[in-house]
């Protein structure tokens, strides 16, 4: 649904002379009166779907609830600089589970040296919804964007994918620090962080970017988590690459970034290894629209865009 | 509720070096890289809290969640920029009641001149909720605090009190240009806009300011729907008075704006009325801390500050 009703929003709003980048990114880029430049997003976190409250600590969800904003800002290349937190409390428990919460998120904000700036509380009838927008400043490099990645470019991704449900959908490191540094470094195109899927939200930024891309399924990072939900799902040890592939590809929640990096940044890019995690050239953008896979065979064939859909 | 860990969260917090208004103003104040400022709030409305979805077209919800932030910038004296907006959609109509939503919602932007950059849909199981970040631009005469009120300073609110459950708390209009007008053209030292209560509200700020406030009873101007509400709850001719004054000194959602003005401004900006709503002189703050009140006999004593927790 959510693609649709963005369409829909998307083409009932006129533009708006202060409005750099809208909806339909990561974070919206506005410009203040003075020139200055500032990156902002909002996810609304709830009971049953991000998170099942009576199973895991309220510490975790906090931190998660903060974390998946502050991934959007660091897939924009920005600085988190600021959280607002609204709170829809259950009635029963409220304040310990509120307590609990930023518990988890404040050492989080602080980690990436943020303040939580403000915020509103409520208790209501129905179960826990958090809401967090994080708002982040632009570099001197300007936002990184879904648009902008050119054929030819490089399809670059930090770290692994799949079976993040085993538990790194709640404690995740958004990637922020290495954003900045490889944006400060390389010549980064365009970018987006995988919070629905790999391969469909690679789509969005291909079709952002008015191109197509094609993913070298064997060059694909596979995360353990990924073999380990399939071996609990009941793959046989044949079935198992297939099996954590294919969650790799559709998982969502990974929280890592997909880059479009010049051709010749990525080759030294991976060559240089500058983080603490692997960066690994998955394929790259062509200019036939959609997604493409070049199979264990070495063939090209079309690659469905999966994921979490809202 | 709200109050309690709302101190619990202010003392956890470190102040920041970028933050320049923290959590417990109406929006937050925040210092970008290169010095440009800009204000911030964010609320989550919830059905059966703050609308009843099944009785009210959802244009009117829409429209009240913007008005709602917007009515914070505005007691900042800042201008509203830009929202973002985020979604908990029950699964069954989500997207139809999502239109809707954005349909009440887009012309307040645009009266504003207000983009709305970005958001966030989500369906669940649960009830609808709504989270409306604003961004405001600070103007040149800075933000206007809820702490700044000085004894002797008069308490001046805009437009009448009471009864919004009739229906203005869906319909009211934001008092941005009104607060805008004001900061400009007269010494404004505090403001804050009504969202729990009269009394309420104007005891925080009395609070925030490290003074006390004193309301004379009689010059509270008590909006027709309190008298209306009062007459709907069995209240006879005599006691319609009084009734209905309790009603605009706690009802709460007034959204109209209590300012702490300096005396001669005051009494020049009630003799002007340069609005086309009425300002109204209620009294004045003082060294004594608390809320007090002028009763009819001219008596001074203690009121009780009444509204809406949280």
């Amino acid at each position: 649904m959510e693609s649709e009703l963005l369409a829909w929003i998307r083409d009932r709003l006129p533009p708006h002379p202060q409005l750099r980048l809208g909806p339909g990114d990561d974070a919206a880029v506005l410009r203040l009166a003075d020139g200055a430049e500032c990156a902002v997003t909002v996810d609304l976190l709830t009971d049953g779907v991000d998170f099942r409250i009576g199973e895991v600590a309220p510490g975790r969800v906090g931190r998660k609830a903060l974390a998946v904003s502050i991934s959007d800002i660091a897939a924009m290349a920005a600085r988190p600089l600021a959280a607002v937190i609204a709170l829809a409390l259950p009635r029963r428990g409220g304040k310990q589970l509120a307590i609990g919460l930023y518990e988890g998120l404040i050492p989080l904000a602080e980690k990436y040296d943020m303040s939580i700036a403000g915020g509103d509380i409520n208790s209501w009838d129905g179960p826990l919804a958090i809401s967090t927008t994080v708002i982040g400043q632009i570099t001197a490099r300007g936002p990184l964007c879904r648009h902008g990645a050119r054929p030819g470019d490089r399809i670059v991704v930090t770290g692994q994918f799949g079976g993040s449900i085993l538990g790194r959908h709640l404690d995740f490191d958004p990637r922020v620090d290495e954003a900045l540094w490889l944006t400060e470094n390389y010549d980064l195109r365009a970018g987006i962080d995988v919070s629905d899927g790999l391969s469909l939200d690679l789509s969005r930024l291909a079709a952002e970017s008015g191109c197509g891309a094609v993913i070298d399924l064997a060059l694909v990072p596979v995360a353990d988590a990924a073999r380990e939900l399939s071996r609990q799902q009941g793959a046989t040890e044949a079935e198992l690459d297939s099996a954590a592939l294919e969650h790799a590809l559709s998982d969502g929640e990974d929280f890592e970034l997909i880059l479009a990096v010049a051709p010749e940044d990525a080759a030294q890019m991976i060559a240089d290894q500058p983080l603490s995690i692997t960066l690994t050239d998955i394929g790259q953008f062509i200019d036939q629209h959609g997604l493409w896979q070049i199979d264990a065979d070495g063939r090209r064939c079309p690659l469905e865009a999966k994921g979490y859909l809202h």
